[in-house]
C-alpha cells in the first residue's frame, strides 16, 4: 500500500523550529563503508531469498488468518537465522475480516460470471439488482440522496498508470468511501472497476470503510475486463447483477509485530529503522506487497550485521502487523513507543513493491539537510536522484511521522506496481532479483549512513501534531 | 484449439491421383474483384464488430450450457443481419460436462490456497494426497505401475511459446492423456501445469479423456506461477494437495451447427466453405477462442454478399457447435454430408486467435497449384507468405479433409495466442480490431477467389481414407 504525501508541510514546520542546532554531518569513513556496503549488496541475493522463502512457505497473509500466525513465527526465526542481536516482537490487536467466498454475475438475457472480489470490510449478503453507472466518485457523491434506491452503484474510474503511484492516490476514495457513500443514496451493493492497472482478468482487492451510521453494503471490485464488460452490457440496457459474497468481520485477533535489531555500537538506544509490512492480501502471495519490503530490510540488517564494526546507532528493522486494514501494527508501535520519538533517529518503509528505486528524499531540517545531500551523493551510483520535496513517508512510517519523527523516503518505480497490488498476480515470479538486490544496496546505505551520522534529522515529539492528529 | 499436423501425407497421396486433370484457373477479372475486396475490408470493421457482441451478449459459451442455445439464437439472427442468402441449423449430439466448483490447496506447514481449474471430462471429486513431480510426459509415462498409488500425479512441463503454435503440439498429451496414464499407475488425482504461456494467475481448462477400463480422477491444470510455487514447495519436502472438484457428465444435449451461406450464381450446390466454432471455454467470453473466428468468417460472407454480382460457387460460413469437446460439430457435419465431399471444393477455420495471417498453404494437388499461386499472390500484399507444406486444415476442418476435403490454411501468428487459450483472460480487450480487418480480407480474397476459380482443388470421396479413420 502507499499513502498520498501528507506530511511535508508539517514536515517543515517542524524543521523550522530545530533550525538553530549544529549542523548534522556524515564522517569520511563512514562513507567509504557505505561504497562497500553498496557494492557488497548488488552481488548478494539475501534479499531476494527471504521473499522467495517468506512467499513460497507461507504464502498469502490476510491479518487474523492462520497464515498471520505462521508468518510471525517465520520472522522470528528469519530474523535470528540473518544474525541480527535481538529479535523481540509486540502484539497487536484489531478486529478480524474474513472471506469465504464470492460469485457476482449478470443475469437475463446476457448472463455470464463477472470476475469479482470483496473489499475488504465489506459485509456478507446476496443480493440482485440493478447496476447503476458512475464515471467517478465525485460524479457517485453528486448523484441525489435516494437516487439509488434498491440499486447496486458502478463506479467506473479507470486508475492512470504512474511512476509514483499518484494514480492510486486519485482513486482512493473509490474504494475507501465509495461503498459508504453510495449506501447513503439507498444503494443495496456496490461495484467498482479495481484500482489497478493490469489488463488480466484479475480484480483488487483492498480496504472499505463504513462509518458510524453508515448502513454497511456488500461492495466488490471488478477486473478491468469485467468492467468494461458491464459498460458494454450497459450500452445495451439495463443490467443486473447478482452479487453473493460470505465474508464480514469476525471477532477479535492478537498478531505481533516482529522487530530484529543490530545492536549500536556506541548510541544502542538511538535506532535508525527501516520496515515492511508482514501481511498480505489474501489473492497473491504478496510478493510485491510486501514480502519485498520484508526481504530488503531484513537483507539490510543481515550485511550491517556482518560488518567488522558495529554501527554506532541500532538498526532496527520491524516487520508490520496489518498494515493492509488500516497501519494498525504501525499505530500500535507508535502508541507503545510514544516517549521515544527522539531516539528514533529517522525511518524508512520500503512499500510500494520491488522496482528499482530512482529517488530520495526526507523530511530533514535544515540542519540536516548537508548530511541528506552526503547520504543523496552515497546513492546516486545507484541511479538514484535526491528529489527534495517529491517524497511522503511510507504507510506504516506515518504513525511515527505523526508523532514528530523523522522520515526518509526511497522512491521505487512504481510503474507497474498496480498490475499486480492486492491482486491473485501478486506472486513471486514478478519480483526481480536484480531489482531487488539495487533496493537493498540504497537502503543499506541510507540506514548505515543514517546510523553513523553525528547529529540528528529532526525527529522530535511534536505537541501541535499530536493534538492535530 | 488447434489440431496438429495430421494430413499432410494423405493430401499428398490424394493429390498424385487426381494430378491428370486439367489445370484449375483464376479468371483475371476475379483477381480484381479480390484487390477491391481486400481494400474494403481492410477498412471495414464488421469483424470486431460480431466479435464484440458474441462475447459481450452472450458470453461464456461451454457446450451445453444455458449459452450454448443462446449463441445459437445469436448466431442465426448474426447470419440474417449480415445479409446472407440462406440460414439454417443442423442439431449436434454431445453429452453433457457441467464445472460447478472447483478448489485447490497445499495442505501443512505451508498450506495456501492454489489457482486451478477442472480439466473438461474431469469427475468431481474431493481428495488430499501427497503429489509426485514428473518433468514432463515420457516421465509419467515411464513410471512403474503400482508407483502412484494413493498419489496425486503433477506434470510440470513448461510449454513453448512458438508464433505456429507447435509448443501446444508438444504438451497435448499430457491433458489429453496424462490423467488416465497417471490412473492406471494407481493415482487418486491428477495436476499440471497449464499448456499455455501466460505469466500471469490463470488456468488453462481443456480436455481430458479416459479410455474404456480407465478409472476417471479428478484432474486439474494449475496456473504457471502455482505450479512454480509446488516446485519450490517440493524443494523443501513432501508436498500434500487437497483437490475439490465438482464437475462431471450430466446427461446428453442437442446443440446446433449454424450456416449461413451467400448463394453461388452458377453452381450454387458446390461450395467454398469458411469456418470457426460457436462454443467457447467456461472461464474467459472465448474472445480468440473462437468469437474472432466467427467475426472474421461471418464478416467474409457479409462482404461478399454485398458485392454487385454474387460468387460462381456458394460461399458457406459454419459456426460450428462443441470444437472444444472433440471436433462434435465438425465430425456430425463431415457424416451428415458425406456424400457432398466433392461440392465441397475447398474449406478453411479460423480457429487460431485473432493475430494477423502470415502464411498460407493448401493442400491442393498439382493440377490446382497454380490457382493457389494466383490466390497467395493476391495474399501477398497483407503480408501473407505461400508457404508450401507448412499447413494444416484447421480443426474443425479435419473430418471432412479426412473424408476427401481440400483444406486451405491462413496461419495466423499464434506468439500470444496461449497466453489466453482456454483461460480466463481470453476477453474482447486481447483482440486488436486491425488484425481482425487483416483477418476478414484475407479470407474475403481467399473465399472469393475459390469460388470464382475454374476447376476444384482436389475434394474428392475417399474410400481408404474413410476406412482409415
Amino acid at each position: 500500500m502507499r499513502v498520498a504525501p501528507l506530511l511535508l508541510a508539517l514536515s517543515l514546520s517542524l524543521s523550522a523550529a530545530v533550525a538553530a542546532q549544529d549542523a548534522t554531518r556524515i564522517p569520511d569513513a563512514a562513507l567509504d563503508t557505505a561504497a562497500q556496503l553498496r557494492a557488497q549488496a548488488l552481488a548478494d541475493d539475501t534479499g531476494w531469498k527471504v521473499i522467495e522463502s517468506l512467499t513460497t512457505e507461507i504464502g498469502p497473509r490476510l491479518p487474523g488468518s492462520e497464515a498471520d500466525a505462521r508468518a510471525v513465527a517465520w520472522a522470528e526465526a528469519k530474523f535470528a537465522e540473518l544474525g541480527f542481536d535481538r529479535v523481540w516482537t509486540e502484539p497487536v490487536t484489531f478486529p478480524k475480516w474474513e472471506r469465504r467466498s464470492e460469485r457476482a454475475y449478470v443475469l437475463g438475457a446476457h448472463a455470464q460470471p463477472l470476475v469479482a472480489t470483496a473489499l475488504g470490510g465489506s459485509p456478507g449478503g446476496e443480493i440482485e439488482a440493478e447496476i447503476v453507472r458512475f464515471a467517478d466518485f465525485a460524479a457517485l457523491e453528486a448523484a441525489p440522496v435516494g437516487s439509488l434506491q434498491g440499486k447496486i452503484a458502478f463506479v467506473d474510474y479507470r486508475m492512470e498508470r504512474t511512476r509514483d503511484g499518484s494514480g492510486y492516490g486519485d482513486a482512493g476514495p473509490i474504494r475507501g468511501r465509495g461503498p459508504a457513500v453510495a449506501s447513503g443514496k439507498g444503494a443495496i451493493g456496490y461495484l467498482m472497476r479495481s484500482i489497478g492497472t493490469s489488463a488480466h482478468r484479475v480484480a483488487n482487492t483492498g480496504m472499505t470503510r463504513f462509518p458510524d451510521g453508515a448502513a454497511p453494503i456488500p461492495a466488490a471490485a471488478l477486473s478491468l475486463s469485467d468492467a468494461d464488460q458491464l459498460g458494454r452490457l450497459l450500452q445495451r440496457g439495463p443490467v443486473r447483477v447478482r452479487l453473493e459474497l460470505d465474508c464480514g468481520w469476525n471477532g477479535e485477533y492478537t498478531s505481533q509485530n516482529v522487530i530484529g535489531e543490530i545492536t549500536g555500537r556506541e548510541s544502542p538506544e538511538e535506532v535508525v529503522m527501516i520496515a515492511g509490512h508482514l501481511d498480505s492480501w489474501d489473492h497473491g502471495t504478496g510478493a510485491v506487497d510486501d514480502a519485498s519490503g520484508i526481504g530488503i530490510t531484513m537483507a539490510v540488517g543481515h550485511l550491517i550485521g556482518r560488518l567488522p564494526q558495529a554501527p554506532k546507532r541500532s538498526i532496527r528493522v520491524i516487520a508490520f502487523a496489518n498494515e493492509e486494514q488500516g497501519l494498525i501494527g504501525a499505530r500500535q508501535y507508535a502508541e507503545r513507543h510514544a516517549g521515544e520519538i527522539a531516539s528514533h533517529v529517522i525511518a524508512a518503509e520500503s512499500d510500494f513493491g520491488a522496482g528499482r528505486i530512482y529517488a530520495f528524499d526526507s523530511s530533514a531540517p535544515e540542519h540536516a539537510q548537508a548530511a541528506i545531500r552526503r547520504i543523496a551523493e552515497a546513492l546516486a551510483p545507484l541511479g538514484i536522484e535526491h528529489t527534495p520535496g517529491a517524497g511522503s513517508p511510507g504507510p506504516d512510517i506515518i504513525p511515527l511521522a505523526q508523532a514528530g519523527g523523522a522520515w526518509a523516503w526511497l522512491g521505487q518505480d512504481g510503474s507497474g506496481y498496480f498490475d499486480l497490488h492486492h491482486n491473485a498476480d501478486d506472486t513471486l515470479d514478478k519480483v526481480d532479483p536484480e531489482a531487488v538486490a539495487q533496493n537493498v544496496a540504497a537502503y543499506a546505505v541510507f540506514a548505515w549512513l543514517a546510523a553513523e551520522a553525528e547529529g540528528d534529522f529532526g525527529s522530535t515529539p511534536d505537541a501541535a501534531q499530536a493534538t492535530a492528529e
